[in-house]
């Protein structure tokens, strides 16, 4: 199966750090798909229009060839099976397990105690203040790169990125949610090894055209 | 590479639902590692023996030949590569994503917010009631199933199973979900598909042998 970017789209929003993951992986596998902006803070996701694409609403989303392919995990899973090159996972069933691990620390641990439904929920349901619904995001995201750092500084198979000396799966998580943590003030500092790798993929042009602010809907 | 049972270990608890997770896949492909209880109750995933396999002290990991495999899709992803068979996933790539897409709603947006650390700090942190811990849970809970009932029901893909008529990486997720959610007395009719699927799963030895109340440890 051959990838037919032409028949591709993205659904996508500047700041979503899940849409920034998928645009990452599309960078780096040269895939230029055609982008649909879904406007988030206007409320465009909840739009007839978006829910017959994605019912469950949330952004981003890929369209191949009529199929809807959903959750960021499984979309780029998707990307490295139908276009294996450069590929975003190493060869050895260990090593896919290493950065599997990584990955989902962020997916699985970190991103979802911070997103906004739930900050708006602990905000408008559960009364709590501005500044205690920052101090839990910042609670899990310290919980989450504890790990990292701790294990991602501790393995030889660590190189220029998390994995080696190209970008992995690993790296288009980690990168997103460390621009998430900017975005509530952490203190980045404990996590040398993390910052070393932020700096890394910084330079990547894959990684610099995925920022937020770098996208054709970016206000 | 071919699994040798005899060098796996698996790191569990026979209450946690991602516990439960990797039994089922385990089960399913006639893997028997060694089994280490990590009593949770008693707090055994943070003494020191626990944490030299796993530093983040949650349950569960796989030790195979030397090497932690931790974090459930990554387990299992990994279980699916070093024993193909029977397969976890379909084999086409668009199906593979609606089978992982499953799975990730799961693990991404339904277990982590009602994880017991969760529970834990909007109890003892924001001071939030037991009633009020519990429709929390519950709110998450009705969204990621709402979500799941409608897109597997409305799938012709659907089979016995939520894709085909044979257990895949998205059952595995699903079934410890719903025993998750009739442990806070969820109500379930409003998911026919996802109760007619369960019924199915709860036939199988593989599902059967890794029910919670089944575990050596179990109390």
């Amino acid at each position: 199966m051959s990838p037919k970017p032409e028949s591709l789209t993205l659904y996508t929003y500047f700041r979503s750090s899940a849409a920034f993951r998928v645009r990452i992986a599309l960078n780096l596998k040269g895939l230029k798909p055609e982008q649909v902006f879904v406007h988030l803070r206007r409320g465009e996701h909840r739009d007839a229009p978006y829910r017959a694409i994605n019912p469950q609403a949330i952004v981003p989303a890929l369209m191949h060839d009529g199929e809807t392919i959903a959750q960021t995990l499984a979309m780029i899973e998707y990307l490295e099976e139908i276009a294996p090159i450069p590929p975003l996972l190493p060869a050895d069933a260990r090593d896919r397990a290493r950065v599997r691990r990584i990955a989902d620390i962020v997916a699985c641990e970190m991103h979802p105690l911070g997103n906004l439904r739930v900050q708006n929920y602990l905000r408008d349901v559960m009364g709590q203040s501005e500044a205690d619904v920052l101090t839990w995001h910042r609670h899990w995201l310290t919980l989450g790169f504890d790990a990292l750092e701790a294990l991602i500084a501790d393995d030889r198979r660590t190189g220029v990125f998390c994995h080696g000396d190209a970008p992995t799966l690993a790296d288009i998580f980690l990168i997103p949610q460390m621009a998430n943590a900017r975005r509530v003030e952490m203190d980045l500092a404990p996590y040398p090894t993390l910052l070393r790798i932020e700096k890394a993929a910084l330079a990547l042009p894959a990684f610099i055209d995925a920022l937020p602010q770098n996208q054709p809907d970016a206000e």
